[in-house]
C-alpha cells in the first residue's frame, strides 16, 4: 500500500502516519517527492488496517499495490485449470473448444429430450436448462422447479450428455446438486457472497457468471470466494455488461477473454445469446469468442424459439444452431484447437 | 404492445402477425404509415406471449406500452404510502424525514452502545448496523453474524431507538426479523428473486436499496416482487449507481428521488455515505437529497472511523454528525418537512 | 510514478527499470515488499517519458501519484475563483447564486425579448440562448446562428442582462465573442482540444459544459487547456453524465459538486434541464445542485415549450420558473447563501 | 410516433392530442386499451413537432417508430458499400480485409518510413500516422502538425501506401486533405456537428471514430450528417466505448459490428488498439473482430514502443505485428475473406 500525502503535509502528519503503519505491523518507506511525499507500507500485517490511514489529516490518498485475489491469479498457479465435468467425460479449459447449449427453461419432457438430442447431433457436450429462472418480474414464468431437475435428469440419461443448470437460492443446492453436473450462479447472484460460500463447500464444478456491473477484478473475488471455501473448479463465463447502449441487451465484453487468460488460470466460456439479446447476433459473437481464446462457449437452443416461455428472441433453431457450429468450428481450426 | 413491422414487409407477414396476436387472446389494430406498418395489440391475453412476435419474419422490433410493475405504481395507489415502524413509532414517508445513522458494522458492545446513544442525541431515529457484511473480499470481515444481532436488540433496549440490519441470505431471515424493525436488503441482493420471495412473507418492512447497475423499473420489479408476496412495506434507497467515474465510489443518482416519487407511492430514502464513498462528501449529498425530496437519509457513523473495521473512508465522526444533522434541519425547513 | 514489478521480477528487471528511470532525469527508490517490488520515481523530468517503462520485461503496471492538472488544482491556489461578467455587474463563484436562465434556441425576436424580460424579472441574472444547436440529427433544426446572436445582443441591451451562447466552430468564435459576455462550450465539444485552446486567447469567461463521458479530472485537464492557453475565467457546468438509466435522459451527477469543490477552486454550475431531461424533475434537482454546494445553476425556460423548436420537453413556463426560483432561494438561504 | 396516455387521461385531453396532431400535418388513430390509451400518428408532417405533445395534460409518453437515419440505412441501401481510396488503389468494404497501420504519432522521417516499409512488408495497405494529436493534458504532445503530413506523404510516396491521419480543427480541412487519402475523425469529435458538415463537402473518404459514449443509432447519425452534405464515403470505425470496466482502457464493443452490419450498408473496421489500451490483447481481439464480421483493422505499430511520444503502451512491435498478420489471415480464411 501506498499512503499519498497531501501537498504541504507537515512532518508531524507524516509522523503521524509512519507511528501507524508500525502499529499495524507494517514497515514504512518515506519517498520525498517534487510535489509530494508518499509513504510505502511493506510487511505481513492486516492490510485491512491500513485503511484507516486515509481519514488521517494531510492524507491525500492510498494506492493499493497486490492484487485482492490468490487463489484465483495466475501470478499464484501458471497453468490453466481443466476442470473435469462428470467423471472427466468433459475437460474445460482444455484445448477442445466446449459447447453448452439447451433451452433457457426446461418447459417439457418433449421440448428438453428434442433438444438434447438435436444440440448432441450437433456437436454440443454439455446440455443447458433452467429450472429455477430469475425474472425481473414477479409476474414471469419462474421455472419448473424439481420438475425441471427431473427432466434434466432424464435427458442427460437419454443423451449421455452432461447437464448444467442455475441455483438461485441456498436452499436449493443440495437437489440441485443431485441432479446436475455443473451448477450455475447467475449473474445476478455473483456476490451473493453467502451462497458462494456454500457453493465451495460442493462437490461439482461452479460456472460463475459475471455480474451486469461487476469488474474483472471483482468476478475474481467471487470466485476466490467459492476457492477458499473448498471447491477449486470454476467456470467463468462472460455474458454481457450493462453499458449505456440500447441496440444490444448487454454490451459483450470479449476483451475479458485476454484479460482474464493473463491474470487467471481459470477456464473462460463466453455467452455470447445474454451477451447480445438478439439470436440474430449470436453467431458471429460466438466465432469472435472463440478467435478472442475463450474456452468455449454457451448458447441458447429452442426447438421453437418464437413460442419459448423465456429468451425467445435470442434462441436459436436447429438448423441455425448447426451452422453456428459449422462456423465455430473452422473458427476453433484456425487458431489450433479442436471442437 | 405496438408490433413495428420492417420497411417492405410483405402483407403475408403482416396477416402472419396478426393471426398469431389473434390466437394469444389479443385485438389488433393495424395501422399503415408512410414508412412502415405497425400493428398495435390489445386485451387482456398475457403479453408474454406476445415476445415471440419478434421472431416473424417482417417484424423490425415491438414496442411495449404498459409499465411492468402494478403494485409499486402511484398509476394504481395515489397516495404516499406511510410506512409504521416499531409499532408505529417511527414513520417512513410522512412529513417528518427519517434519519438512520450507525456503524457499517457492529464491532463491538461499547461501539454499538456509544454510537447508537450519540445518534440518538443527535436526532436519529433508527439505528443501522450490519450483522452480516456482503464483502468484496472473503478474506475481509464478514460480520459478527447472530452475536451483531444481539448487541444491536440490546442497543435499541437501552435507547428505545428502531434498528435495521441487513440480511444476505434466506436462511437467515428467521433469525434477523426476531432481532430487528426492518430487514435490509443490500444493493448485491435486490435482484436475488428467491430471497425478495421469502421477504414478502415476512410482517416488518422491508428496506430495499437500488442495485449497482439496476434501472428504476427493474428496481420497482424487485419491489413489486415483495408486494405481491404479501408484504407491502417496502422502503426504496438509492445508494449510489455504478458509473465510469471513479473520483467517487458510486455516481449518487438523486435523478431518481423525483422520478420516483412520480412513478411510486412508495417512500424513497438516500444512503449518501455509499452513494459517494468518501466522508467528506456525505453532508452536501444528504442536504442535497432532503432538497431533492427524499423521506429520509441512511448515513453510517462510528466512534472512531479510522479504526471502524469496514467503510472507514465513508463514516462520520459523532461531531460531523451532527454538523449533518444540523445541515439537514435547515435544508428540511426549507422545503417545508419537520425532522 | 510508482512502477509495480511482477511477482517474480527478476535482479535483471529491476535494474532495467532503475537504469532506465535515471536515463529519464528521475531518481529511484526501490521498495522491497513480501509480495512484489516497486520502484518510486521521483524527479523533475518529463513523467511522460516513464510510460515507456510499462513495456519492459518484468513491469506489471505504472501507478500515477500526482494529479495532472496544475493551474485549476486547489492545490495550486487555495482561493475560490470568483468570475466577474460583463464588467463584473454579474460575478460568478461569490456568495451570491448565480441563475442562468432562457430558451435552448433563440427563436424570433418575441420569443427572445418576452422570455429575458420574465426571468429578470424572476431573478435571473444571465439569459442564456442558443444560436448554433449541437443536433444529433442534421434534419433537426441547427439554430438562427449570426441572426441569433444579434437577437441575444437586442434582449441584452434592453433587459440589462448578461449573455451567454453556445459557440461550436473555431470558425465562429470571433464573432460570438463579439454579441456575448460568456461563451459556453457545449458538452460533445468537452475534448475538442483545438477549440479549448483557441477560448484560451479569449477575454471573456469561458462556460465549459461536462462531457457526457468525462471524468472529473479529465474535465478538469479541459480547463486547464483554456487556462493555460491565457483565459483564467473558466466555469465548470456539471450537465449530467450518461448512464444505463434510461428513465432520465441522463443522470444529474450531483456527487460533481462537492468533489470539484476539494480539488479546484473554479466556479461550479449545475444545469438540471440536461440533466435530468424532463421539466418536471427540474425544480427538485436546482434545489438539491444548491443544497449540494452549487454556485449556480443553468435552466431553459420557454414562453411556450409545446412549441419550442428543441428541447421543450425539458423547459419550464414562466410560472413554473417563478416556483423554482421561490424554491431555490428558500434552500439557498438555508445554506447560508443570498440568490 | 405512438403517443401514449396516463391511465384515467380524460376524453377532453385525447381530443386535445387528437387536435394537434391534426394541427401538425399528421392523422390519427386512436387505440383504446384496457389500461390505457394510445394515438398513432402517421403522415409526413414534420416529427418534430410532435415532440410538443409530451407536454400536453394526459400524455405519459411518446414512442418514435421510425429509424432517424436514412442515407445510412441499409433499409434504404440494401448493398455493401464498397468505398475506393486512391483511385481504387485499396477497397474498403469488399471480401479482402483492409489493415490499417501505423504509429500513433508520427515522429521522425527515419520512424514513419521505418514503420512504413515494414507494416507494408508485413501485408498492411494503408499507413495511419498521427500529425494532429488530440491529448487529455496541454503538457502532452500535440503532434507535429503540417511538418507530419508533409513526412506522411513522404511514406506514401516512398512506399505506395495510402495513408489515413486525423483532422481536429475545421480551419485544417484544406491542408490535411491535401496530403493524404482518408481523413479521420477521432472519438471526440464525433459529434463535432460542425466538423461534420465541412468534412461532407470533401472528395476523400472520411473515418468516423465512435464516441465514447455514443450509441450505435448516433454514430450513425453522425454518419448522416455527413452523407447528407455531400460526401457518401463514410467507414465507421468502432474503438471501444466507456464504460465501469477500468482493467482496459475501454471496452471494445464488437456487437457493433453485426449490429452495424444489419442496419447500415457502410463499412466497418475495428481499432482494437484503444479498443483495450494494452499491446498485449491487440492481437486476440483483432482476431475477434475478423471474426465477428469486420472489414479491417486498424492498429498501432511503433519500431519501439516504449520510446514513443504517444500511446506506447497499446502499439505493436514489427514482429508482433508480423505474428498479428499471421494470426488475422487465419481467421480471416475461416470467414471466407481474403487478406
Amino acid at each position: 500500500m501506498i499512503v499519498v500525502m497531501k501537498k504541504g503535509a507537515t512532518p508531524e502528519q507524516v509522523e503521524k502516519v509512519k507511528s501507524k503503519v508500525k502499529e499495524f505491523g507494517f514497515d514504512h518507506h518515506v519517498i520525498v517527492g517534487e510535489e509530494r511525499t508518499v509513504v510505502a507500507c511493506v510487511g505481513t500485517g492486516n492490510r485491512k488496517d491500513l485503511e484507516g490511514l486515509r481519514l488521517i489529516d494531510g492524507v491525500l490518498d492510498l494506492v493499493p499495490i497486490s492484487k485482492p485475489f490468490k487463489l484465483a491469479s495466475r501470478e499464484v498457479k501458471k497453468q490453466t485449470t481443466v476442470i473435469p465435468v462428470r467423471n472427466g467425460q468433459v475437460e474445460i479449459g482444455a484445448n477442445k473448444i466446449v459447447v453448452m447449449a439447451g433451452p433457457c427453461s426446461v418447459e417439457s419432457e418433449e421440448q428438453i429430450l428434442t433438444t438434447a438430442k438435436a444440440v448432441k447431433q450437433a456437436g454440443a457436450t454439455i446440455l443447458r436448462g433452467g429450472a429455477w429462472k430469475p425474472r425481473t418480474s414477479p409476474y414471469s414464468f419462474q421455472g419448473l422447479e424439481e420438475d425441471g431437475l427431473k427432466l434434466l435428469d432424464l435427458a442427460r440419461k437419454e443423451t449421455g450428455l452432461a447437464v448444467i443448470t442455475e441455483v438461485m437460492n441456498p436452499r436449493d443446492i443440495d437437489v440441485v446438486e443431485r441432479y446436475t453436473d455443473i451448477m450455475q450462479v447467475g449473474a445476478r447472484n455473483v456476490q451473493n457472497f453467502s451462497m458462494l460460500k456454500e457453493l465451495g463447500q460442493c462437490k461439482i464444478p461452479i460456472f460463475l457468471k459475471r455480474g451486469l456491473s461487476t469488474t474483472i477484478q471483482e468476478w475474481l473475488m467471487s470466485a476466490e470466494y467459492i476457492i477458499s471455501s473448498g471447491n477449486p473448479n470454476v467456470i467463468l463465463c462472460e455474458r454481457g455488461i450493462r453499458t449505456f447502449e440500447t441496440a444490444t441487451r448487454n454490451t459483450l465484453d470479449l476483451n475479458a477473454v485476454p484479460v482474464l487468460k493473463e491474470q487467471t488460470h481459470l477456464p473462460v466460456i463466453v455467452d455470447p445469446a445474454h451477451g447480445t439479446g438478439f439470436w440474430q447476433y449470436v453467431t458471429p459473437m460466438a466465432c469472435a469468442a472463440i478467435a478472442a481464446g475463450a474456452d468455449g462457449i454457451m448458447v441458447e437452443v429452442h426447438p421453437k424459439p418464437s413460442e419459448a416461455w423465456s429468451d425467445g428472441g435470442q434462441s436459436l433453431k436447429f438448423d441455425t444452431f448447426n451452422e453456428l457450429m459449422r462456423q465455430i468450428r473452422s473458427i476453433a481450426h484456425a487458431v489450433g484447437r479442436e471442437i
